[in-house]
């Protein structure tokens, strides 16, 4: 049969992660305390943060770490491994055969690119625009999907056939980031006009690091605050 | 229209590139010579050259540079992007509407994969094995263009439509690569029952691999020589 | 006054870690089950790694990480800022005046180099030869030292006078390493004769790494253990 | 003889270089124009190459790349080790006998730092601050050189007898950097109260990058106004 199974749901799930704002602080304190060792005050703690992400001490924040379970269309997979200081696990088109999970755009998931390179806006769209979407989607996954399963059943490899499989395609990942590089990733992945640096990107991978900023914010509250007081820098 | 175009010609290209292998023995030597400068002894530098490989001492091959141009399918690219010391820059489906030049296995393309993960062997298939494979792919990539020419049509983003797109639609790349990097892309994306550690690619982007390793060859023949002197190493 | 003290100690510390042999396997999975949940297996978990290391699937050992403490002579940290993929911070001699403390090489430590570049050996040296080294290098630590002093007594800034300092003044880092990158710095920095590639390290620097070693050995005793039985490569 | 030889010259030089402004453009272009050729076009270039440093897109930038030979003290050189995307290689200590070449401060480096860290600033200094200066680290240096030789000469390996050598040691490397990390290199290593993030790098290490800073100016005249023109961000 071909039937395919499609979702809107872009999902990360925080599997474990190493330190905390103090981490931060021990890390960068060894530079005018050296061999001493420190007791833990979180207002001293604060401070520090704060002045670190204004001269933006970068290294600091690269002791505390981060690992995440994604599950995403491959086209935005594709735009997640462009960051190269993570590390990364994918599920594997050539070790087993993918499941029949596909993308289609919620309602609010701007459809009309206006503008050109370097200047573009988004706008929702009509109600029909929105249909033909779905309808023009699923289309294009299902047969797709009834060609991969016509040529796994002929005997070739699932390497050779998934050739036919759409960007839409869902896959899972593992992806572990220090949280100097989380920031960079929100920085880039996160559109917000405040920002020093307004960044444009795909809304999908935005539904990603919105998840991700979450979690930051959630574990090293002290940290997030500064980078959000300093204009969301990359670092 | 709904016509595609197939091919099985991925294909590399030498951009520019810096350094030889007196570049390698250069950057080497000053470990012995300090500030010392030095006249070019090319049976000096291939000795040198020799013995860093045998031992190991990757970091002078790190000053020597290649840029390519690579044109393959979309799921040989994001094989690519897993090589995260290199730079890239890549055609993009977000900022303009692909062309619809699709991936097709040749005749030489082993089709049929035996054994479980960790032991696979490919045989190379049967005549009609080839042919529903051709005519399978082409169904999928026709019907996923119509789809993505439907929706552009109606004034949908490339960036959603492009959801439809197989993994098989080619798109071209830059990469630049230190040759230490190229030297570890090459021994993990080249089968060769002789290497040291033997690596299992898939076929396509070996036949990337393979292209970059002639080129390797020809601007660095004294190192290349002394790679695959020492069993293919991962640098 | 211009007293110094000596030690021949350098001292790693487990400050913080995340992962274990589950972790790796974990994100080894993904390739083959994908969204799927799994059970621990610790036979399976064993299995598997010893399949990643044996074939060098480096990555699903970047999902673990360590945090070291290491305190440690000049020249040596030095040679362990050349490990590029960790993170670090040290302790500043822009920022604090440093404390008078020096390294001298134990009785154990070999003292006598013979042979040539790429062909050393080293021999213990004669009890004498000890003696003199260790008054050699307490007169020169003892005179930097003094002028150091002055230096600051005078209201230099105490990034100039620290030109003085010998490179066997002990500083304190943090140091943030994935484990894949644990086994590249301990496979390069511990001297085995059985290893697949011997590496020959600064006998100082093996001290870091021994102690590094160990913490592996316990924190991910199966890795640790398919990596020894593969000739502990640099993965 | 314990003489020793002291400069305050801190050099880079130029060995080689990859790419263009327009090689530049190339590298991003490919995301519009995909598998097409283009003509060089030196305003189109020049448009496009502001428009990417303007809002951060730096992947471009890293297909140019500058190899540089630097001769500086050791303790800038620690500094320059820092900047962990480049590629390294330096006078070994181990390998060879170091030469007696040391640095002291010129008349117009700064000798007096007044403030707290996060907020110091620095004077001149009197004259007789800087004499006391040269004639206390001549003194060191002496003392240390005198020892190195001591242990040399009694058959104590270079390795060992180098602790005694002082930070203020020249040494000669390579480093090869890419253009975007090129950028980050003078925008952390040169202190600018214009640009938009205001670095506080040592004196010394400023030397050096404004070596570099006028090479990646000669060499990339659009990609060096564009960044200007944009705070010198740390790409």
């Amino acid at each position: 049969m071909t039937e395919v199974t499609i979702t809107n749901m872009l999902t990360v799930e925080l599997v474990d992660h190493m330190g905390d704002d103090h981490a931060i602080a021990q890390a960068a304190r060894v530079s005018t305390i050296g061999a001493q060792y420190q007791d833990i005050d979180e207002v001293a703690d604060g401070r520090l943060i704060s002045y670190l992400m204004r001269d933006r001490h970068a290294s600091p924040f690269e002791h505390c770490v981060m690992k995440f379970r994604i599950t995403c269309p491959l086209f935005t997979g594709r735009q997640i491994l462009r960051h190269r200081t993570n590390s990364y696990n994918e599920e594997s088109g050539r070790y087993r055969e993918m499941e029949p999970l596909f993308y289609v755009p919620p309602p609010e998931r701007p459809l009309v690119q206006i503008g050109k390179p370097g200047h573009y806006t988004f706008e929702l769209g009509t109600q029909e625009q929105h249909e033909l979407t779905l309808h023009s989607l699923v289309r294009a996954y299902s047969a797709a999907w009834r060609e991969y399963q016509f040529m796994l059943s002929k005997g070739i490899a699932r390497e050779v056939a998934r050739a036919a499989l759409p960007s839409g395609l869902f896959s899972t990942m593992y992806m572990t980031a220090k949280l100097r590089n989380a920031f960079q990733f929100v920085a880039l992945r996160i559109h917000d006009a405040e920002a020093d640096v307004v960044s444009h990107p795909q809304w999908e991978i935005e539904q990603v690091a919105r998840q991700m900023d979450d979690f930051i914010k959630e574990l090293f509250p002290d940290a997030w605050t500064a980078w959000v007081a300093n204009g969301r820098p990359s670092l």
